[in-house]
């Protein structure tokens, strides 16, 4: 339930405030050339106390490759990347121990296992991320050699479009100790035709899985999304051409299989749910409680979640790509 | 890549137009009382022909049980699901044998695997559900005995939100060659704390996984979904009270993991691509052609669609269920 | 748990005296020449009733292939697999209902599962073989592409090691109401180097896996087994030649990974534990009683057992090759 | 490929001359108490550098448990436990960079890889199993809160039966530049009725593949093995008592289902391949060459194939017992 993928299978590990977090990945093709300079720059890319949008914490977030590398090329062995924590502040959540904090795992944990590391969420903390990204990483290099690239842009954040604006909405939220969500979208271009599996291995079924896997992701889109349900099928059919389609509301994907037109994905974030202003809780010996969330929180979780999401779709790529080469 | 679930893991096989279609079910626990009563209902409401807004294919859909069950009773051995094909036409299919319908799979299939069963969209056909609702009715009796049930309702087809408004507007779609989508919402009531695993077993992840993973399904929302990227998180945030939740934007789900309350899902489905209106497309020997789809089709799939999702979100949920028995 | 292999993955279904034992082929690639004219001779290989040394239960094992091939060609889509139960005694198996037969799974089966179909054994029957053998004649087609062969033979029964020899010990053993075991030699010839995976997806390993999982397997040994224990490195090492090997001592396995040689396995077979003679065992309710086993057992079930493992050997191999497609 | 275990699955990763070894455990049960004073002795058990008998290289070996616990308690989230690599003297292997060792995998490597870490083995190497011994290490204190105990012992070393014996012929191998094989047999106690599933997830089939892909095993035995195949069925049947059976030739499965008696296995040992006497070889390039092979090389593997014998045979019990526990 840690591993994603079923040909390059990642295994994360690690909590927010544990010694380390990190990745195994397991059937990654040999001969590639790999270095931490192919991964270091998308996990600076979501690194916190980069900007006065996020999080303060502190981390360098350093990745270090314990093994599968060799001479500077891949073996085919798995890959095992290491990232020391540093910035933990653990008595900032003496405070919240005992009450679950709302909009969080902390009650599900609780109640699930019967014990929880309450320290900046623990495994439920968005710090699990870095061992995604840094494996994403890894399936970008792989995949930017088939000429396949995935990037994502912010579409809005609590309505709004323009970056300014976008900038001044998640400062105001700050300010009065609140905080908002936004909408991403995600595009891979370059992918051939053919890529994922009927019934259950479809290509848009995975993307869907891995999007809404991600922490604060609350939809998903393929293609026009929504928008279909309002739609005549005369409108909505991609009508094909010469060389291939005269639009592309299907997202570049037909019967969960790549068309070979653009990868389009949108998903919906939901406001961080770590809040200074008060909010109404109960705590563990069943007490209804108020609770401020102290802490280092962004108050937007949507810039930092655009290398994750590109990183879960490189995954869900380049577990099709190999997938595919099976039947060749 | 046609097995669903890991531990309720079900295998579907069959074409639109093969001589059967039908499911096996590897992991259903012992001593489960199970007959064919149990199935055939669900069956008959996803059947064709029982409503002028449906596909005229006239197909019994009676289900046999060919293995696991013993005296009336589940015995833990592998359930397998069997209904023969009875109504089919191939010949309506000669027409479009070498042209890639719009909005279908047929290019992708050819494109991937070279060949291609093109009699009613072949295993890519919507006939396949046949094995998942099957399956999903299995599932269903087994959540019973926790107090889980499943239902779907429609929110709205093309627009349209009152059952009069949509019935006609179908039967006008249907009326001018044309196809019509729409909104689906599926609740789980009666689940309890715990299902879904950290952190890429989450319970969110794999419904939208599931749903996505529905022929025509382009949109998926968790709760609120979409609407949660306006919100403050100080509106979207559930808060607790002395015996559970005072609101439910999460749609039951916390950290991937279910929170007791009710789980809520809603999906968007796209027109059905067959229409009967003149489209331009390709054929399999690169020229661009014209193409009207003839067959019996629906100009609505959302009617059709209620049973399959509520199959798939049992599908989802009897597996957390017995996962989660694991850690108990 | 009743699903074999990941690439090519097979799930069988079905009791011996249920309606009907099968198979699921899901990852068949497209494109392959396939119909029952390739499966019904190792079936009829399997099949009961066909010598005097075997049970007289008489089957035709009538294979129908129900999804999956179109135009006598596979598609890609799952292959259902089905063969009707015909001559089943189920009134031979009143008297021992209760009882649980020494050597046999009945004890187990009801301890596991509160609930066993005891007509002829149900799940844990030779009968449910059909449907691995049914599928292995499609892997062995796929693989004979390759130039794949696989082949077995007996090495001994009860210490005799001529076929003159066998058939009296098996006819004596008969006579007795006893039974004899075993041991099969298989050899897969035409192997490539590279299949097989490390650490835990060796070839070695998925093929003691598969042999031992067949009933009455109780010893695998690969190349040379048991007597390399007493050799020293110098004599067990096979020395490498300009095109090859020098020797074939350790199986045509090196690290997990075929090397190019043929792949030699050896598996003991236990005496078939259905004996008439009198045996102490247990009821249901803890009873100390006396058994004898009647029903149409086979003295040994050597001779049955070698398409069964033929089949489990190109259900290892055809996977392996498919898995290694993805690397290169 | 590098992952063991559906339900405690176990990931292992690192090479014998790179920066560390180690292994990722998803799916432990949380509120087990653990440290590394649960890990480190048999860690020590399997380490080189301890007997006159075994390899020189002097690694302590020590483990970092990086995640997963909090507090001294298991959480639920993915245990990472690394070992870093101290004593690696690579040098040793430059002789030998373009040689293939007989019996060794560097040839089945290259050929798979096209690329191979040839300093001590790499992946393939013996030093692998440090994961699998940590992970077995927590498989065994979660095994031991349910009464199981697992033990193995050496039956043989090179025929020898006698520990004194055995030494001596282990250190006259050495002393000759040569190498000994042997036997093992290992034991687990306090197993429950009901472990395994049929007909592929078999506990005996489990065992088999987890022995089987230990480096230099050869053969797998469950209870009496091949001396089965020289049995009546009268002789090897298990009778039963009042409260269990009269002998345990099975080995402690029926039916591929622990049956509550001991589960015994045998495995065969090869000699090591890394010999100091001179042998015929090829070369990369394709050369016939001669090799000897240096480097600090155990004489004879069986001692140290204990604690990763006793480490896989805990790692598929405590998957079956989870797997178990969903039926419960």
């Amino acid at each position: 339930m840690n591993t994603f993928g079923r040909n390059f299978a990642v295994t994360t590990f690690g909590e927010s405030h544990g010694p380390a977090v990190g990745a195994v990945i397991d059937g990654c093709p040999a001969q590639l050339a790999l270095s931490t300079a192919d991964i270091q720059p998308l996990l600076d890319r979501r690194r916190p106390g980069a900007s006065p949008l996020a999080s303060v914490r502190n981390e360098t977030d350093s990745v270090e490759i314990l093994s599968g590398v060799f001479e500077g090329m891949t073996t085919g062995a798995p890959i095992a990347l290491l990232v020391r924590n540093q910035d933990m502040h653990s008595g900032d959540y003496e405070a919240i121990k005992e009450k679950f904090r709302p909009g969080h795992a902390d009650f599900t944990y609780q109640e699930k296992y019967g014990i929880r590391d309450y320290r900046g969420g623990g495994r439920s903390s968005g710090r699990e991320t870095v061992g995604r990204v840094a494996a994403g990483a890894v399936a970008l290099k792989y995949l930017s050699s088939f000429g396949i690239a995935i990037s994502g842009q912010i579409v809005s954040v609590h309505g709004k479009t323009t970056m300014l604006e976008i900038e001044q909405e998640i400062l105001a939220a700050k300010n009065t100790g609140d905080s908002v969500g936004g909408i991403v979208k995600i595009v891979a271009t370059g992918c051939p035709v053919g890529l994922g599996d009927p019934v259950f291995g479809k290509l848009d079924a995975a993307i869907a899985g891995a999007m809404m896997g991600i922490g604060s992701v609350k939809g998903v889109e393929i293609g026009d999304g929504f928008v279909v349900a309002g739609r005549f099928g005369s409108e909505n059919n991609d009508q094909m051409t010469k060389t291939g389609f005269a639009s592309n509301h299907a997202g570049g994907i037909l019967g969960g299989i790549s068309s070979g037109q653009n990868i389009v994905v949108c998903i919906a974030v939901k406001p961080t749910p770590s809040i200074a202003k008060t909010q109404t809780t109960r705590d563990i010996r069943g007490n209804v409680v108020e609770i401020n969330v102290s802490g280092r929180h962004d108050p937007c979780i949507v810039p930092r979640i655009l290398p994750v999401a590109e990183a879960m779709l490189a995954l869900v790529l380049v577990d099709a790509v190999l997938e595919q080469k099976k039947y060749r």
